[in-house]
C-alpha cells in the first residue's frame, strides 16, 4: 500500500500542525480563491476535518473587478467540491477605491470572510487562509522596500484571531504539485491580481526569480526564515512598549508626555511608544516617516514646529512636553448655553 | 562666486557629520581602493581635515589577487594623491583561503588597515570606509537570503570602535558624480571583487536592478531604512539578553543553565542569550541553525542528543539543565601526577 503523494502529505500535516489543539467540531473555513495555494488547502483541510471531527467549509470571494470574476468564482466553487468540501458559500463583495485598489480589495474580503463565519456561528470558528513561504518573502521584500521596521518585515503571521495561515512553511510550487497529485484543477490567475497588485505581481515575475538565480532557492527559505525572527523580536518590543505606557500614562495627564522620560528610554522602545500613543489617539496607522518625525520632537528638538499625522492629529512640543491634539477640538469650548460649538 | 557641485558638497558633509566631535590633529585614515566610493571619500577627508584641522592619510591595501593589482594600487595611489591626501600607504597582502577567499580577503584587508594606523599611531586614529547606501542594501539583501536575525539584516554599522562609514546616507552614484565634478579618474572594478565575491557582484549587476525596476529608487534608501530601524531592535534586545546572563550567571554554576528558567524568557531574549553563552565559550559565530537547536533543546525537548557547535562544543540537555562541553575537555581528568592527560 502506497501513502499520498509526498506534498499532499506535507499540505495535510501543515494543516492538521496549524489546527492542533482545536476542538472537534469546530468551523474551519477555507478562503478560497481557486488557485493552487487555496485548493491545496480546501482539499488538505477536507482530509484533516474527517481524521480530527471538523466541520470544514469554503468561503470563495468574488471581488467583481473582472467581467469574468463570477466564472473564476464558479470554477473553483467546483473544484472545491471535488477537493471534498461540500459546504461552499460564494460572497460576491463591492470593492471600493479607498486606500487603493489592493487595499480596498483586501478589506472587501477580509469582511466577506468575517461577516459570513459569524453569520454561520459554530463553535470557535477559524479561517484558513492559503499565503505560501513564496508569499511570506515577497511581503517581506516589498516591507523592506518600503523602509519598514520589524513588525512589516516579520511578514503575515501563522496566526492572527481566527485567521491561520498552515502554508507559511510551504513552497507555492508544492501546492501546484499537490494540486496535480489530487488530479483538481487551479485557475491561474493572469495578472496575481487583486490580491497583490501590479507591484507584487511584478516582484513575483521579475525580481524573485532573478533573486533566486543569483542567491539560489534556499533564498525563499531565508526570507521567511528571517521574517519569523523578526516576529518574535517585534513581539517582544511591542510588549514592553505597551508596558511602558502603562506604567508612565497616570503621569501623562492630558495627553501630556514628558519629553525627558520619552528621551531616557532606549530607541526600539521610545519609537514604538511614540507610534502606539499616537494611533491610540485614533490617528489610524503612521508610516515611519512620522514616527521618525515624532522622535525627532524629542530627541533633536530645535523648535521645530508641529508634526502632522493621520486623521487630522498634530503633535507639538510645549514646555518639554509632547502634546497631542485634533485641530478640531481646539474650537470645542462649550458655548453660552453649554454646547460645544 | 559658485558653491561646489551638490554631489561634491553632499560627500563633505557626510565626512564632516560623521567625524562631529573628532579632536583637532587626530590622523583620519581613508581605506581607498580607487574605486569612486573610496576616491570620492578620500576627497572629501581632505577638504573636512584642512577645515577642522585632522591629519588625513590614506591606505591602499593590495590584496595580490590579480596580475594587474599593484598597477590598481598605483593607480589609486595617484588619485587619491590628486584628491589632495599626501600622506599614503600601500600594503600588500597575503590572502590566505580559510572560511572561503571573501571572507579571508576581508580579514586581510582589516589586519592591514589596523596594523597600519596602529604602526603610524596618533591621538584616537580613525579608518574611514568608503560603503554607501547601496552596499548597505546590498548587505542586508544578502543577509536576508540567508536567512539571519536582526543584527545580521541591521547591516553595517555606521561607526564600530575605530571605523567610520561616512557615506551610507549617500547613493553609489553620488560618489560618482563627485568624482566626475573633481576631475578624479576612479578605477571600476569589472568584477567587484574580492570585496563582495560573485554573489554580491550578480547582486549588484542583476537583482538590485530588477528591484528598482520593479520598486522604484526608492527600494534602495527604503532597505537602508528598514537596516537601521533593525540596528536600533538588535541594539537593545543583545543589551537586555547580556543583562539577563549577568544576572543568572551566579546560578549557572559549572556552566550549567536551568532550562525552565530559559524558557520562561521572551524568545527574542532567550535565542540571543543562548548564543551568547555558546559564543562567550569560545564557539566562535553560531549560525541561525545552532541557535535554532540549541532552543529546541529548552522549548521542545524530547531527549534529543547533544547539539554540535562550531570549535567542537556540544551543548545537551540533563536533568533539566543546558549543559556546554568541549569533548577534550572531558578527559582533562588530572592523572596521578596531578597533569592532565
Amino acid at each position: 500500500m502506497t501513502g499520498p503523494h509526498p506534498a499532499v502529505a506535507a499540505t495535510r500535516n501543515a494543516v492538521r500542525e496549524a489546527l492542533d489543539g482545536v476542538d472537534m467540531g469546530s468551523r474551519i473555513w477555507v478562503a478560497c480563491s481557486g488557485g493552487p495555494d487555496s485548493l491545496a488547502l480546501a482539499a488538505a483541510t477536507a482530509f484533516v476535518s474527517r481524521k480530527e471531527g471538523f466541520l470544514p467549509g469554503v468561503i470563495v470571494v468574488d471581488h467583481g473587478l473582472t467581467p469574468e470574476s463570477a466564472i473564476v468564482a464558479e470554477k473553483a466553487v467546483a473544484q472545491a467540491r471535488k477537493a471534498g468540501i461540500h459546504t461552499i458559500f460564494v460572497e460576491r463583495v463591492l470593492v471600493g477605491r479607498e486606500g487603493g485598489l489592493e487595499a480596498a480589495a483586501r478589506k472587501a474580503r477580509y469582511a466577506a470572510l468575517d461577516s459570513r463565519a459569524d453569520a454561520e456561528g459554530g463553535l470557535t470558528p477559524h479561517i484558513l487562509l492559503g499565503h505560501t513561504m513564496d508569499d511570506q518573502a515577497e511581503t517581506v521584500l516589498l516591507a523592506l522596500a518600503r523602509g519598514s521596521g520589524a513588525r512589516a518585515l516579520a511578514g503575515m503571521p501563522v496566526k492572527r484571531g481566527r485567521y491561520v495561515r498552515p502554508f507559511l512553511s510551504l513552497r507555492r510550487k508544492d501546492t501546484v504539485t499537490a494540486c496535480e497529485a489530487l488530479e483538481l484543477t487551479p485557475w491561474f490567475d493572469p495578472t496575481n491580481e487583486p490580491d497583490g497588485g501590479p507591484r507584487r505581481s511584478a516582484l513575483r515575475g521579475v525580481v524573485m526569480p532573478a533573486l533566486v538565480d543569483v542567491l539560489g532557492q534556499g533564498v525563499i527559505s531565508g526570507l521567511a526564515r528571517s521574517a519569523a525572527l523578526l516576529q518574535a523580536d517585534a513581539d517582544e518590543l511591542e510588549r514592553q512598549a505597551r508596558s511602558a505606557i502603562r506604567e508612565t500614562e497616570p503621569q501623562a495627564h492630558g495627553d501630556e508626555w514628558q519629553c525627558d522620560m520619552l528621551a531616557a528610554l532606549p530607541d526600539a522602545i521610545r519609537t514604538r511608544m511614540l507610534k502606539m500613543i499616537a494611533e491610540n489617539k485614533g490617528t489610524g496607522p503612521l508610516a515611519a516617516s512620522h514616527v521618525a518625525a515624532l522622535d525627532r520632537l524629542i530627541m533633536t528638538y530645535s523648535g521645530q514646529g508641529a508634526v502632522w499625522l493621520p486623521g487630522g492629529y498634530e503633535a507639538r512640543r510645549e514646555y518639554g512636553r509632547l502634546i497631542f491634539t485634533h485641530p478640531l477640538e481646539r474650537f470645542e469650548h462649550p458655548d453660552e448655553n453649554g454646547n460645544p460649538e
